[in-house]
């Protein structure tokens, strides 16, 4: 019996190392874009009944697994404050570095408020550079500004 | 006398606020990006000379403050491990919760290595949009192999 | 000079303290509720030109601090993590309580999502009660769904 | 065996998931609102007798499970001091940004002490609005001031 | 200029220490306890106006100090989440250790619910004691059962 | 095989659930007061060899967890530094807010030292009053100066 | 069923223990240095096919494993962020030293920039000593300098 | 007056900021290895009375300030426990990729014991690369051994 | 399998509670001090194979866990940072107090440098006194001095 | 105005450093140990008024400060939790590592209990060696059982 929502995340995992599937795959099946698709897998967000069933199927999952792929999940990927991991770890310091950067550009050029988490969309690919290839990730989310009342 | 590099940070903030100055002015006379230019001013670039005695020449810094601009600084521009500002939290929360999104795909697409926070660029711009404005932000970085010896 | 916006929040408590000046009266010059003009004098939110003029000739605050009133601030009033005032840990156990039966309930009713805290506002009122008057506290904040892409 | 009292909330989680059982389906059940009996079921409150038999025939569980929702259970529902569930971090923000706004708040109309979390009711509701849907949620606590003695 | 309560804290243990006087005399000046007036001077308390005026006359404090002793204060009186100081820790000890104890005990006898920290008393007492003098501390706090609802 | 000391502690609880057995009882067949004999159940005061059988004859309990309950465990009975469980929290709370006041009250009395922790015992009781019974717990702990050497 | 990396590793320390294998041995028949090949192995690097099969023969692993071998692993091999191995900790204490003394001697050599730790090897070796033999570690890094932009 | 050895480093990187000295001229003053003479000047190692003496001619300090550099000092450099410097943060990254590598490399080598940090030298350089210049740290430390007794 | 040193640790204290072994046994058969047995049985120090071996014997262990007790383990045998057990912590408030004390008196004595504590021998004892046997622990390690290089 | 017990300690320490006295020196007018001497000056003990003037002669402090010299101080001596000088950090250390070996051990000899660290002395010296000169530490402290009751 499943009691956890990360078992179902585990399970996933474990089946796309031994079956050699790939995130661009899951997406196809799902129809969602890579971005959304992998978050989802992983966990971070809630699939509707027929996204649920083709990652059901694409990973042999029983329908235990499956029901929980609806429920709304309870989020946060990271198994520490400060990521231990290199590769997440440098999203995390570009934050520490830049983050009052960020701050003082939106608020110039928006007002007080902040930028959606939610109502958020995410690109990443691969920037061909003769001096070593890049990664590039377009981010973008609505702004909300602070209300008055 | 100057100590401490966060002590000409926030001198310019507080000039800046008294002066009403924009980040967008500040980069202007820099030379940079506005991502960089509002970065070096707080602490988390350094400046050559020549960027450094603009910088100063619009603040109305003294020279050694401006001497400390171009001193490679400590770098880290939040006072907690996990932010509490709004603003920049939701990034936090971005990367709590896509951080194993992104690991999964820059893997997938690149193989084990790492997106740098060092050879690194950012554009941060307003994106119109009828159902209210964006924010969008282009990330590029280098990516690093990991090295096999 | 001023270099950090807390100076200005000493400043106005300071004042208030020695000039017995109610949240309510600082409501009525702002022109907001008291809720959020508490919030804004205590540095959580930026003021308007007008408004920060109001609550400088009230304070008798000088230029400078009214400049810093109308500048988005960098959020969070707390010492610690965890709360230590009991006043204000009760609420911090509200959500150590009640989190995850929050969470239940709006998925169930809006599916998932949040609860702004931008898009946000809340009353705060004295509710008589023959076995001893009560807080009563109404907020209200726009529901965000994660959105799919 | 069960040996603790998490167990018996994994337990009820996982019914509902596999048999689609709603909240206020459960209100209705235990006869108290949907608030209180969904926190009731997530380990934060304790049922009397008949409360917690009707929860047992609902989710089929045994008879030692029906015994443990009758203990006075551990509470705090969740795993980190600051949480990292999205929903959940926007209450935790609330507290972070308005904390000293309901302190000065509360203290100017009743005096020193504090809203009680135990004598306390909360009730949410969906509040139509053109804008979008807004959740909202009305607290209310027993004022206790503090005793001189 | 006073811009926060601890300074007053500080004013009055300095002043203490300089003129030697003593808690018994404070709480006789006040007329109350000994443990609610220290608590009070020490920052975790609101006087009333004639009891700061009592303790502004014996510290010699001006008049700015005295209308600080009547604000609620930001209340938590130790420097460090788990205390370092051997008296106060062996208190954190105590909860430690008998923590479960006091949870078990309190509900047998009560059922669920939590014994007020706020309407609360405490008496500190010397103990003869032929093999080495106690120190006996009798603690009264009001029973809070969960309310349903 | 038992491994752990709180491996009792949980065979115990989930006994006394099971059973509907009360802390008095134990206390009655261990032949001490409830409160030191709760405390031993809950893995905090090691047992003689007669209390540990008198237990392990209440609660059914196999010889190997009855040697257990005569090994002086590794105490500390809470999960984390700040405990979440609201009863709990409100004693961690009055050490916060009384914890200098103690301090400043025992040193008046007695000089530098401290109360002990180990020489020391507990009586907790309902105390009928007609505006809501309330918790009275007596603490008494012999007083050990600093040595001077 | 293996669902995490860490598993992995705890087969192949259990084996090695078991069969008394040393990780030069691992080392030649990985084909990569001792330093890269115990990193791979403890999960902090990720294997080609041909390293993991041949690590798999000598450790006699199954398929699964083997496969999980070649998945970029969530790197960090540490319990907890300030190390309690007395080994292991020295290292930590000589960056708490020497950290900002490496800081500012990279920057008078290379400028403003990092020492990567992904184009990094690290070589770890015995050095003869009369008054003791010492460790010597040299590690290399490719300089990466800020980009301006 | 000085009453804190961090007083006397804040004013030899203000002097050194202020007159543009090189590490590698302190290093010659002082007549021992620039690691070294850096990492006493920051308040890591206690200088002898000749070395401080050239130190407080160099950057001009005053016979208090020579005092201290003699005083072993309280060590430990960095403001955080896991850094934010990205470039002393890329050091904390290695022990925690590698420390586990580090121990058993050494243990395989040495067996049970440490690699000192007090009987340690360190030396860093610049490696020319085609492909990018590289810092080269060798490191040297005693190996330790676990006494038996 | 046993694939975590701790297993072993659990398994020699599992069987020392069954068959009531007393340390000062184990020492005898380890033919080294009762300090450094126990804490080599706990987990602490690498053992040779005699010693091993002949823990096995008295403990009754399979050669899987004779093996891993000839590893050097990953040591620390604490919990939690600060140590929540009152016999533990008593020594961490030993270093809380006398830390800069003993800091102090080493460097007056011996110039900058440490104690070592691996090169380090303990010895615990009762020392009988008529107001109460005391706890009389000899503690030498040898000194290191800081290398100047 | 002095106004908090540090403060003391500073001038203590900057009028050591000035004035190149020993603390065996201080020992002597103070007529006790010099572990106790120097603890007392460190702001660990309280002194009896001979004592404090006996001090204040020595390091000609104004009568403030040896009226502070006789108040129970806030002890505590280290700035984190985790100390992160070497020659602390070697004593955190060793309780790290032979915490659980103190406690069985002494459980052994004395039963359920601890080793008072108030009723204690400590005696530090230099142990002439061959092979390098060692601290010998001999700590007594009074074994205190548990009370049942």
């Amino acid at each position: 019996m499943i009691t956890d929502r990360s078992q179902v995340t585990n399970l996933i995992i474990s089946k796309k190392v031994a079956k050699a599937i790939k995130w661009t795959q899951v997406a196809e099946v799902v129809g969602q874009s890579k971005e959304w698709s992998t978050a989802a897998c992983l966990g971070q967000m809630a699939m509707n009944k027929q996204q649920a069933e083709a990652v059901g199927a694409l990973f042999e999952l029983e329908d235990e697994a499956i029901a929980w792929l609806q429920i709304a999940p309870y989020k946060g990927s990271l198994p520490t404050a400060v990521p231990t991991d290199p590769l997440i770890y440098r999203w995390y310091e570009l934050i520490s570095v830049y983050g009052t950067t960020l701050k003082e550009l939106i608020h110039e050029e928006f007002g007080d408020g902040i930028m959606s988490a939610i109502d958020f969309s995410m690109d990443l690919n691969r920037e061909a550079d003769p001096k070593g290839d890049r990664v590039k990730v377009v981010m973008s989310g609505k702004f909300l500004p602070y209300k008055t009342y």
